[in-house]
């Protein structure tokens, strides 16, 4: 098979699942495996490595022939290009070096890092819903607020690789405090914990270890508390994404991740936000859009840096 | 001299003055001229376009040989890259033709036209305080807040040409209404005229016709609520600053415009504000710095769009 059509392995390195796949040179998953990430006390950075070189194996075997290299998405920081990763929600890896273990074990693949968010960005650029517009903000929504930006038609990496932040930006100066050390960013609003947190402090009566999810549920159950604190976490997304299109000039916002499975509770009062704020004609046009590829996206965006590098490469 | 070589006509329109120069490869300005924007009472378009011309026609007949091509900034709004402006502040020119006039005028050259603050910022980027960063964000601080952005060393225009509006990214969701419709956006509360009418509004004691730099006067001489008043415009550029280094992840941000002159008074706040807010290990890094080339910007930003069209022209 020519180089250039040949699939690539896409790894997708998240807090709560460890994702694998084969993906073809049209964004198609060929192959995939998950597992639950492993979080046992005690557990080596080497441990965790060798639960995702098992994944990764898995799927190689099952796929014929060669593959064009190795995409990878992992939750951040990151120090990028390098792909040396201290994942947040991953105690067991500080200052791990992704990449260059990724190149030392499948010997002679080129491997692409980048942050989770810009990989799910990346891929609803390519193959979900921003697919043919040239200004696209990806977001997800979950246990953080986190995004990618293709502008142009091209991934902004920024200087340091950690354009498209969108959960950092400030929605009420006077807010929360959010976990960065700031005030008021729409993540310390917006992200699952934020949300049943407000939500139990306002009287939200769940079993403890109830989340996002069941939050949802009540809220579609016409439980007050939680309609009101979806209606409060959209309305922060909105502004927020009214802000980032008038400084961006947007075509396409794509809205994943699992607190958009909340559907019109929690994308009408996001919508009615942003028509509030998005007041500049050029702003109102954009299509605020839940995102298409769902929790494949992460895996179509990693193989995407290796198979369409031209666009979403930019470090080489 | 070879085409590569040769100077670039520059042209900056703007509510209160019209200038012209020629900018040689290098950035410099060979020749210049300005004329205070005429605003008599029925005075037409073509009026005001001869103005243009006369300004244009004059420095060029100061310059020796052949030009590379034409560029200019002009208010906006604009239909972009059409180059046909209705600037808010020039009451004469509404969906006025003019970069086709140009280039019908001026037989033979090629055209480009930009907003004007997208011109600054450009200007800033090529040659002045953004110089040699790769990711920037240009702002002019003045009758309205404007900017444009360089990201991955290339002028970033959005699907219509409208990127780089940090004016209207919002600071204060319940904050007072904006010109554009919206509420709370950092140009209705940090925009000259916005600053004196609250700070009027809060018993500032000035003469009916002062301005920001009356104001901005006032203040350095310890006038409380002038003081305040620019303390509260820091404020809210100093938070749109940080939303913005969240979200692009860039290296400078370069600040000029009228206000801009009253330097501590105006900047001190907004490095507070910044400071408070833009807590991401990346975002702590940012140069926050007064714009370098004063009111050449624009003229050499103009410029710029024909002698570096690499970088800061992407619409032919």
């Amino acid at each position: 098979m020519a180089r250039q059509d040949r699939p690539a392995l896409a790894i997708d390195i998240g807090g709560s699942k460890l994702a694998a796949a084969v993906v073809d040179s049209g964004g198609r998953i060929l192959v995939s495996a998950k597992v639950p990430t492993p979080h046992q006390r005690g557990l080596s950075a080497d441990g965790l490595w060798r639960t995702v070189v098992g994944l990764v194996r898995g799927v190689a075997s099952g796929a014929d022939g060669e593959f064009a290299g190795i995409g990878v998405g992992c939750g951040g920081p990151m120090r990028w290009p390098d792909g040396v990763v201290s994942p947040l929600n991953i105690a067991a890896w500080r200052e791990f070096p992704l990449r260059d273990r990724l190149r030392d074990e499948f010997a002679g693949l080129p491997v692409r890092a980048h942050n989770d968010a810009v990989c799910l960005a990346v891929g609803e650029h390519w193959r979900g819903a921003g697919r043919g517009a040239s200004y696209v903000l990806g977001m997800v929504v979950s246990t953080g607020v986190g995004g990618g930006l293709v502008l142009g038609g091209r991934l902004v990496d920024g200087i340091s690789g950690n354009a498209g932040h969108i959960g950092h930006i400030v929605v009420d100066p006077d807010g929360p405090d959010c976990a960065c050390g700031g005030r008021g960013c729409v993540e310390a609003i917006a992200s699952g914990p934020r949300i049943t947190a407000w939500a139990r402090e306002n009287g939200w009566r769940s079993p403890p270890r109830a989340g996002a999810r069941e939050l949802a549920g009540d809220a579609a159950r016409g439980e007050p508390v939680a309609t009101q604190a979806l209606e409060r976490a959209g309305r922060a997304l909105g502004i927020a994404i009214a802000s980032a299109t008038h400084l961006l000039d947007l075509e396409v916002v794509a809205v994943g991740g699992g607190l958009a499975q909340a559907g019109p509770l929690l994308f009408d009062p996001l919508a009615d936000a942003f028509h509030r704020h998005a007041r500049m004609a050029y702003a109102r046009g954009v299509r605020v859009v839940p995102a298409a590829l769902g929790q494949e996206a992460g895996l179509v965006g990693a193989a995407a840096l290796v198979l369409a590098g031209r666009r979403y490469w930019s470090a080489d």
